[in-house]
């Protein structure tokens, strides 16, 4: 195994600024603990090594079964989110916006369809998967996408969930990137019970990533990017103070005055996903951002009820952001390039639509 | 609205055996509270009979988009488990035991598809919908239900979670009913933050309809089925004493007298959801009970590798017995002549495969 990473290396892989220095001291000692000086993933969990084989249940993949690392090698960003099918489209916006292009005849597969669990799809270095709703459905989902990450062997991968939320005080349509993941007590914690007995892991997110994805907000946007604390419930009703769910035993009253506390505490959003995944990549040493779009300010009311369509431009919100975010690295990193030159199969759309067309009428 | 139920009418509709009397004294409260005299369910919230329209947000249904009395005031039996696959194929194996025909031409729709989020089939007076994994993602599932229930009017709907598990020192394959759910402190009760402040809520099941499931275990079922305690965990692998997550921070020691204690108190299982599924039931006056198999024996590994038809084998086991228990409520009711006599397509199962062989064979 490569030997452990120096100081200076860490620096110079992980932070750029100087403020990011002192901010970022103790996590030098992660980062030492969970990657190899070549910036591959190490487990914090030796007993993996040791086993024949991995399987990565709810993925249907297994350490055997699998060459991983030749599947999943090239991985730099995994990009996850609730539902299978945004989780589909995210892989074809962000296949159009890095250029990548398929070999002819083949089309996005969902890598793990058989697990009936989570879905997955690979866009050269973008990994794209549903998480489901919820702390635990997350929590299932990291151990096995870092393990995953460990038998790829990849470099210094990048998570990023791209979620809805309710806003707080923000309109609907507004991204919000987030700071700070606080649990239901607005501790910036995630609270685990392991055999029996509770710890907290703190739920730190990537604060210079945090930063970078705001600068790339642009001033066209015809909305808002913010960045502020986000609230994570283990529920959508009464976890979030809705007056509409099959029980309700407080008031509107209660409610607004619970809604305009978290605002005073700086809470933006309140979603269900954020403390897991901030604790977990955290403890795995893996940089991590939450990028949210509100269907709603929560002071205005509990339904969800903007249209469809505006509902389905407003979900592609975060994913223009992020696909900011990923083009701006791998064009830092000159793969950008190569990932556009690649020979894909439509030479000319405006011809590719007539033969299709032509086709069509040919019963 | 009609009136409260009496007392007489209660132990009529709900108690049949002497010893019940005693012990669901308290619930009759709950039943007053959560049904009206028809034993149509009422809501524990005054705010959605008030609202213009209540939007079962993850289950694409609306109550004034959709006739939901017309389309669910029928059901009888809503079973539900964890992912939408295991759910299809429930619905269509229910369909052969009670014997329901399709209209000719049509075949099962998935109801919430546009959620993007559950799956839901209807068969006749059984509602098959998966919760995904986790607390969180059954109770947002359980408050759409419930609401669903009411706005549908249906009469005592009974509630079943069929679903997979780890067993404690049970071989597997074994069918395990659940007695009570415990959490990871292992109360008999789920927690949830409401407005910030932690409440408990007691896990508690049917304990009548539980002996009921476990009358209809017969012995010549290849495989036990018992009734035990269950453990609920917000983590699969930490969450659950596993060795193999990708973070592991205590020994195979911890572990196993971790597992030794639990079977200590009882514990014959661990799995993800029973008690917010029991906890939301019980609050809301619904008979439910929890059924799963058992994918291993935990005291002996971690890691789940029985062949795949081997497992797919054991997860019948519990349907097996949840529809057992439905034949043997609607033959009750009179009900599963009737469906058993309406008229379907198929005539003939061996001259339907010659035809469907012919018609192929013609390209």
């Amino acid at each position: 195994m490569p030997p452990t990473i120096t100081e200076h290396e860490f620096k110079e892989r992980c932070l750029t600024t100087p403020q990011d220095d002192e901010k970022d001291e103790m996590d030098l000692h992660v980062y030492r603990i969970t990657r190899y000086s070549d910036g591959t993933v190490k487990l914090r969990n030796s007993n993996i090594e040791l086993m024949d084989q991995d399987i990565l249940y709810h993925l249907a993949l297994g350490s055997e079964s699998h060459d991983l690392q030749e599947m999943f090698g090239d991985v730099k960003f995994v990009c996850m989110g609730g539902t299978p099918k945004r989780m589909e489209n995210f892989a074809h916006f962000i296949m159009d916006e890095i250029g990548y292009k398929l070999p002819a005849g083949t089309q996005l597969q969902d890598i793990s369809a058989y697990s009936y669990r989570y879905s997955m799809y690979k866009v050269g270095p973008v990994l794209c998967v549903s998480h489901g709703m919820g702390t635990p459905s997350v929590s299932i989902l990291m151990h096995e996408m870092i393990k995953l990450m460990f038998h790829a062997k990849c470099i210094d991968p990048i998570f990023i969930r791209i979620g809805t939320c309710g806003g707080i005080g923000v309109e609907g349509g507004t991204v919000i990137i987030t700071e700070d993941a606080l649990d239901g007590q607005l501790r910036n914690s995630h609270e685990f019970t392991i055999l029996g007995e509770t710890i907290h892991r703190p739920a730190k997110l990537d604060k210079k990533l945090a930063r970078e994805l705001k600068s790339l907000a642009s001033a066209d946007d015809p909305y808002d990017t913010i960045i502020g604390k986000t609230l994570c419930t283990n529920d959508f009703y009464e976890g979030q103070g809705r007056l509409d769910g099959a029980f309700c035993e407080f008031s509107e009253t209660d409610k607004m005055n619970y809604l305009e506390k978290l605002r005073n505490n700086g809470v933006v959003n309140i979603e269900m996903e954020s403390t897991i995944f901030a604790a977990l990549t955290h403890h795995a040493g893996i940089k991590a951002a939450v990028v949210c779009v509100a269907l709603l300010n929560r002071l205005n009311g509990d339904q969800v009820n903007a249209p469809k369509e505006v509902m389905h431009e407003w979900q592609q919100r975060p994913q223009i952001l992020v696909s900011r975010y990923i083009r701006k690295v791998l064009a830092q990193h000159g793969q950008l390039k190569s990932l556009f030159g690649q020979q894909g199969s439509i030479k000319s759309p405006r011809r590719f639509k007539l033969v299709q067309q032509e086709s069509q009428a040919h019963e």
